[in-house]
């Protein structure tokens, strides 16, 4: 598959330094015609599965012969291994630590290789920064047509992490809060695909924390300000959310929070 | 008029999730040659008169044939409009909610299209992420040299909304702080033209809050470290600064912030 | 040397507001097949040695032939002196406040001009956005090819500032902490060279705040989670870290911190 010449690129690094930039220039200065599209470089330091759940939700919407950066890596430096994956017709470059363990398990034909070949990486590699040294070079390599299987040998065990699947009970579908986005929206792991199952045409009753919510609404502004709804979010999961305001502030899942795990339970309304 | 490639991008969606690179990837399957330039993404959710007073101070410096995309969008999903607008030889997609009324308003000339034709959206619109799903796709479209008239029929009621004008008393000069940028400036809607038109040759004394200063100054640094200072800022407009210091923190300013509020005073200096 | 069409864009600007934007837009107009790249727009308002720090340690993995527009410009309007340098084969844009001694100095064979030219800036120049008046037109058209002398007449005495060099002793090698990064890792001033130069084969004890850390670790993930090292980091400095979360807020360095200074001292360990 032919690369299109676009980079993603989604770390953990913020933006007050110069590192984003510096994985840049190491890029430019390879393949001087990409095109690199940020993610974002605010994924929680460290925080794998909210890196993964991030690029899973922003990968499809990218054309096919991508490569997609991502550098979330705790363990840099460490025996943790260097990854390049193809999957979807997607490339995707950097730690091998979950990162990619939504496109390894859903692609049976994805092709990952460990990142040996040294003339793809910078000429020093440091313990601290894999990010320039390594996936950015290869990255760059990548999306100016080295072929993968140039990149290093196979590697037939990836570490897969996996999200929690919600639990599809005889009368209760039970789930949990993975995301909280820039708007303060819950974000669950309860797909409307799940939810209409589970339903079966009934009417849903939501609880999460101490609140009730009555029905799926269609859109934020269906109530007033300030009112809370329940609704299948741009990816296709159930959220709860404030019409202009944020649902993580809410007093009734704040105190829940506490414990740092918001369950969300789905039932069928039997009064309807 | 023809598109110069460049797509320009103003929304609310923060920088911590995917939702940015998520509009970005539709340009780009849609566009692949398109430069888009982020205005920011830091708009106070729901903001649409900010976000409009941050597009109509950028847009100008950005050449003709420029592609604007807009998304503050609360009312995503219900009976608002989605609209594209032609105005001083730029485009502008988004919301019909007041997000282009600087432009509208100006422009007597302008033409505005009811997004309606669905060969330019997404295959599937959500109720949640027009952005995504209608905006994008058309922005880059329209890059691609689709013309106005083919994205549906005319607008002749748009939705427009218009930042408080100052009024020009015989003695006083009334006016308010509309925006607080990165630097803690306090920025007025007193345009340089309307100050000098009341001011007559006369010097300034602005009162702002607790607070009076005497005179216009030229630069920040033209008073000592933490002096306050009155000034036309780099839109045209009267704004009261701190050199390297925040004047939105001064005591004698917040106590009357705190009614949400910023009134601002200009007089003539009698005693010069 | 030939422009490669990359522009750099370092700044205290934000993000929330439309100033960066404005520059791009700028440079756009001038040449609109430029390749611009943040560095960061978070620099500390008005923190020229932070900036100073942050563009030496980004600008090396830059191609030769990048143009680097820095606006950190507390004195915009005053006397202070707008300037474009060429050095170690990149260009430099922005005010004549030390924002590039790092480059100035290590490169004996640079180039200093005074931007004097009025045809490369806009057409009105205001006294607070040199960056959109001046220093953006400047860069642009240097990367379109303009050579530095058509900008102005030399500068023969830019202004240098320096970071404080860590003092060695016989027996302690006294340095300081220069910068703490989005990880919350304490970069200093010391060297890898110089600290090995110091301990000649020795093991190091290092003393900051009321920590003592035994030796050097070649990663992070060496220790437990918060587990505290001492590495070189990326940019070759010595840095004091901790696995899996931030060091800057340790209770032992943050009572120092409050002095607003991080003395750091290495000594050689004389029980190994």
């Amino acid at each position: 598959m032919a690369p299109n010449g676009i980079i993603t690129f989604l770390s953990d690094f913020g933006l007050q330094d110069g590192y984003v930039a510096i994985v840049k220039g190491v890029i430019l200065r390879i393949n001087p015609a990409s095109v690199i599209v940020d993610i974002t470089h605010q994924i929680p330091s460290g925080s794998i599965l909210h890196a993964a759940s991030v690029l899973q939700e922003t990968q499809p919407f990218f054309p096919q012969g991508t490569v997609h950066l991502a550098v979330v890596d705790p363990g840099v430096g460490t025996t943790r291994r260097p990854i390049a994956v193809q999957a979807d017709s997607h490339f995707f470059v950097g730690p091998d630590n979950g990162l990619f363990s939504p496109f390894i398990t859903r692609s049976p034909s994805s092709s990952i290789v460990l990142l040996k070949e040294k003339r793809y990486f910078l000429p020093d590699i440091s313990n601290t920064f894999h990010g320039r040294d390594m996936f950015a070079p290869v990255a760059a390599h990548l999306s100016s047509g080295i072929p993968l299987d140039a990149l290093g040998p196979p590697v037939n065990d990836p570490v897969v992490l996996t999200l929690p699947d919600p639990q599809v009970g005889d009368d209760v579908l039970s789930g949990t809060v993975v995301r909280i986005d820039h708007f303060g929206n819950l974000i669950t792991n309860i797909s409307e695909k799940t939810l209409q199952k589970f339903l079966c045409n009934g009417d849903p009753v939501i609880r999460i924390g101490e609140l009730t919510i009555h029905g799926i609404s269609s859109a934020y502004g269906e109530t007033a300000r300030g009112g809370i709804v329940a609704l299948i979010g741009s990816a296709g999961f159930l959220e709860i959310a404030v019409n202009l305001g944020r649902a993580c502030e809410l007093d009734e899942i704040k105190a829940q929070n506490a414990y740092g795990i918001t369950a969300v339970a789905v039932f069928r309304d039997t009064d309807s």
